[in-house]
């Protein structure tokens, strides 16, 4: 593709389209892996989120084991397995040797969301050792198969070198990748995105094991699953003309308006779509044949402009919750003082989210100027590039000495932004944008979790006692009424309402 | 291809592909179109670049013209022309309307890189406001047609829906974009955008209309047009084993492995090409055909590892010179004090690079804790996300209280990176990866710029007016030269020796 003869002042530049792998195999830094370092990082990171959203999907407590070992000439092998749901067959050579293909496209939380990350590792590896990705899945016990593949970067297309029976005992996904990696240099990292990845998802073991010899293993932290987030339909703020005209493509041409927009939208009934049909001004009984281009702009635009759609439905989003994410962060830091606090569902351009976080100081956290800052987002730990990020720049625009940080304690601030699309910087996945109802809601919970803190240094050791208290009776308050119910046949009652009056505490989960 | 359906707990979720325009479409926080003021920005600076990249292929001292305007709906109109190449009709559909379609994939430096960032304006125009981008151009002086072209999106491709003969008297284009923006909110980084586009561009002149009414002009610094660079092989330590097959297979495999290498890199001679096969311990005879898909990669290590090789070619770059990038930042902020310098090329990853930049000291500029700094890549202003670019980090190191910054004076600090390859850390171009080389060069030329400025600062007012009279004096004898050669027909020689030992300043262009 490259013009390779040596020309100058050529009037006229040579025109060629690229396919997307040339794209990020030219572009590297933008998708984490712009250094032997970064690459073993991204790698483990790819592969363990994939893991991770395989067990939710399967609705199991994951244990996912990673394997990384470096041979002399600084090639590293990284394998991960995970208890998830298997790939099926059909879908196995397109997911790793395909770039922007996936799984993640729908509408609700996920780790993942590009169709990018896994097959970015597939084409480093490629580059870097010209070795293909191994894939041993079964989607049924007793069976499975073993693939190699690799990925054909110009066509962007995979390449399927082997396919074999091997059947594993559970359902679930190995993969192995070797890439030119510095594991050495990289190591601490993958150690502290594994630790915290158990802070965001407590229900998680993950077990490391670093040339078959030092072994460790984090979490979990509880052991129940979190409730699966909801896959919705988009909601009516987010139709730009594109969405809107696909929307049209998928469904039928005879249909009313009112009858496309409560088929196509949630948060729309009857009531609000006939609502909207006169705020527009049109005939509630127009078809979707007779609306032309230019009707589909006009409708996009009064689409975003109406307010009388409720906000987006947040139960697409899966927050970690009070109880799993203040022991996730208490069995990792042995803090002496710890808060959660959650924002009410906020929303920007469509796409619902929540903001979570938990404050912790502790004698072992270094005191600087104000509070140090571990962002998530998705159940993702986030670990580079911070200071560019909006949940960053919300923090700093708090006066924390006013909650008694800096003078009196060092503080830890663990925040988790979950969304149905995280408004990243770039396909790295590292920084969040600085959207400004994100921003926001931010500085709404750093100020409630500053409130907390400074309530909790004044009332000292007593207020530690106390959170721990009743963090373990509200789990076994928990334990008691769902075993309770499970006799009962009944479903499990909230408890809550109890544990807060009883401690005072805002368990509002 | 979003799944509509309200479903929970699916076992298997769907798979499906997207286009790179949808995957962008998706993501446009990425490529620097994440809000309405970003987007006025980015729209501006993908169409002024474009058009200064054209106007070089042409040879021409660029006149850019740049026309906003915003109706009452929010809607701003951003129309950009140059007297550039021209594009050739073959061509224009793809360009505007086609992700990853571009001009910019040859090895020499230019300012667009991914055949991405006006697609990416016309994504977003299409997106807000369902219009088509207008692109009126002429490759022949009296010629011309204006074409109005819609993206699709789901399928990555243009759609002409006008294509009509329209003569411009000279070769050119003009490119016009209706988005939905924040124009007065957007202003001032345009302004700033445009200004700094003169510093590193100071032979171009950029009017700046907005709503037909306010007029600017920014530049030119000087009148002469910079060298072109040369377009170039690749080097041979970039060669992975992607690189080494595509060359393969665009070359006869009856070559032998000498053949091949001297004729598909640059600094492989006949002689270093059989040293090289010599450590490799090859047959120097052996042919292309003979090579295995493991040969291949032995060989791209062996390419990588061997230290035979000359440093790439810097011809491939182009650097703003001292006398223009002096001019220009005395133009534009008059300041009392200011030095240039440049590194020694350098490499990353096979890429040439080079890093030349000028420090001023101005009562104008604000007094901090140290410099501030002004980036620029490849001729290109870079405005945002600054804290997390190497060049920032570089300058970070440095104590700069040792150079008599901060308690004596307010200094800044402009840099230029030109290479074949920037790598950016996302495809919005804003801030540049952690690349170890350019780290280190940039250290270098941040240790001699503060040297300068100390030196300056000892000797005060004298410095400058001798800087000035060095400027000018080396402008005026240049001229001189030129024009001296072009009666005696014979080549310009060099004046830089001369003015050098006059004014004993290192004048090294």
């Amino acid at each position: 593709m490259t013009t390779m003869t040596q020309v100058s002042g050529l009037q006229h530049p040579n025109f060629t389209g690229i396919s997307p792998s040339e794209f990020f195999y030219r572009n590297r830094h933008m998708a984490g892996f712009g250094n032997p370092v970064q690459a073993v990082y991204s790698t483990v990171r790819e592969l363990v989120e994939n893991s991770l959203d395989a067990c939710e999907d399967a609705s199991v407590l994951p244990r996912v084991q990673v394997e990384l070992a470096e041979d002399d000439e600084g090639i590293v092998e990284i394998r991960v397995s995970d208890n998830g749901t298997g790939i099926p067959s059909a879908n196995v050579a397109d997911a790793f040797g395909r770039v922007l293909y996936g799984s993640k496209y729908d509408m609700r939380q996920k780790r993942g969301t590009f169709g990018l990350g896994v097959t970015m590792a597939v084409l480093y590896g490629e580059v870097t050792t010209d070795s293909p990705v191994e894939v041993h899945t079964a989607t049924e016990p007793g069976t499975g198969h073993l693939y190699r593949i690799h990925l054909d970067i110009e066509h962007n297309c995979p390449v399927v070198t082997a396919e074999e029976p091997l059947a594993r005992a559970e359902v679930g996904t190995t993969v192995s990748l070797r890439i030119k990696g510095d594991l050495d240099r990289s190591y601490d990292r993958v150690i502290d995105y594994l630790q915290l990845s158990t802070v965001c998802t407590p229900h998680a073991r993950i077990d490391l094991a670093k040339n078959a010899a030092s072994h460790q293993t984090f979490g979990p932290w509880t052991d129940s699953c979190p409730e699966q987030p909801v896959v919705s339909k988009p909601h009516p703020r987010s139709a730009d003309p594109e969405l809107l005209r696909k929307l049209l493509a998928g469904s039928n041409a005879e249909l009313t308006l009112r009858k496309f927009l409560t088929e196509s939208f949630q948060q729309v009934s009857v009531r609000t779509a006939t609502h909207f049909i006169e705020f527009m001004a049109l005939d509630p009984g127009i078809r979707m044949r007779d609306i032309s281009r230019d009707g589909i702009l006009r409708l996009s635009r009064a689409l975003r402009k109406f307010d009388g759609f409720a906000r987006p439905d947040s139960r697409v989003l899966s927050t970690i919750g009070t109880v799993p994410f203040l022991n996730s962060v208490q069995g990792l830091f042995t803090p002496d003082f710890v808060a959660y606090s959650k924002t009410a569902p906020g929303e920007w351009e469509g796409n619902p989210f929540i903001i979570e976080g938990v404050v912790a100081t502790s004698p072992s956290f270094v005191a600087s100027d104000g509070p140090s800052l571990q962002r998530f987002a998705n159940r993702v730990p986030l670990l580079y590039d911070a200071s560019e990020d909006v949940l960053f720049k919300a923090m700093r625009r708090l006066n924390w000495t006013r909650y008694g940080v800096a003078d009196r304690c060092a503080a830890r601030l663990f925040v988790h932004l979950c969304s149905t699309r995280i408004p990243y910087k770039a396909a790295g996945k590292q920084s969040i944008a600085a959207v400004a109802e994100i921003e926001d809601n931010a500085m709404v919970l750093f100020r409630d979790l500053g409130r907390k803190l400074m309530r909790g240094l004044a009332s000292g050791q007593g207020q530690l006692r106390n959170n721990r208290k009743a963090r373990e009776f509200a789990e076994s308050l928990h334990l008691i009424a769902k075993f309770g119910a499970e006799l009962a046949e009944r479903p499990v009652p909230k408890t809550d309402g109890l544990i807060k009056s009883l401690f005072e505490v805002d368990y509002d989960e």
